[in-house]
């Protein structure tokens, strides 16, 4: 029933990958957009792999509720690497997101699904397949950063 | 049905208001995390706005997803106004924010039910439902920014 339920939230919330929406937002719009989906990732991630690594005692309730702002965040990415944004200074988005776009698909895809991974074994009391959707959205991250994010 | 899955993962979102989460942040964080999510509620809210004031064409998938979204980060501002997160110059947050901290947590929570009230009127087809939660909404917004944001 939970998976429905949260399965059924996140898919009206899917939209095309890497397609700008109307209306047309500016480049500056669009980056800040990103880095705040980042912000909010990081803001969630962080206390989750914290418990993980046992630096924080274990709070189920709070590993389901920033697991589903992270699977969440995640799928908004969608709209957040529109054509056009990486034009400006500011932004650590490589090139190569725009370059190699189905590349680029492929990894957010891979977050995405490993986030709900985690989203929804966070929402059951095993711990072993919460240790092991959180090593694959940790792989996701990090792959996703050492190919098309800058230091 | 479709009340019942949103209302339930919202339920599983929501914190104690103005209540400091573990781990403890620093004021940076929690300020960049504060405006993440005002980025999120801006990026999502101005199209529906758009949509509502006839400025572009209605589109309902397109509404559903947006004010899910908004409601959503209406929610995780919960976690957003922790103390001390006012004792730092970049931010437009007031003092009455953290001085008067009852009148604060009602305008929230009156943007909190104004937005999740837009959401569930947008999962329907009827029209004036969605305009009476939009109007509650936009009013939520311009009544809190004027008391507790800075020009």
């Amino acid at each position: 029933m939970r998976k429905t339920i949260a399965l059924t939230l996140l898919a009206a919330m899917a939209v095309a990958p890497l397609q700008a929406q109307a209306p047309v937002r500016e480049a500056d719009e669009v980056i800040r957009y990103r880095q705040s989906l980042y912000a909010t990732i990081g803001w969630n991630f962080g206390p989750i792999a914290a418990m993980l690594k046992g630096e924080r005692a274990w709070n189920a309730a709070e590993l389901k509720r920033r697991s589903i702002a992270v699977a969440f965040a995640a799928v908004q990415l969608d709209e957040a690497f529109a054509p056009g944004s990486d034009a400006v200074e500011k932004t650590d988005a490589l090139p190569e997101i725009w370059e190699e776009p189905q590349a680029f698909a492929d990894a957010l895809r891979e977050f995405q699904g490993a986030s709900n991974q985690l989203r929804i074994a966070s929402a059951g009391a095993a711990e072993e397949p919460i240790r092991a959707a959180f090593e694959r959205t940790r792989k996701a991250c990090k792959g996703c950063h050492e190919r098309f994010r800058a230091d």
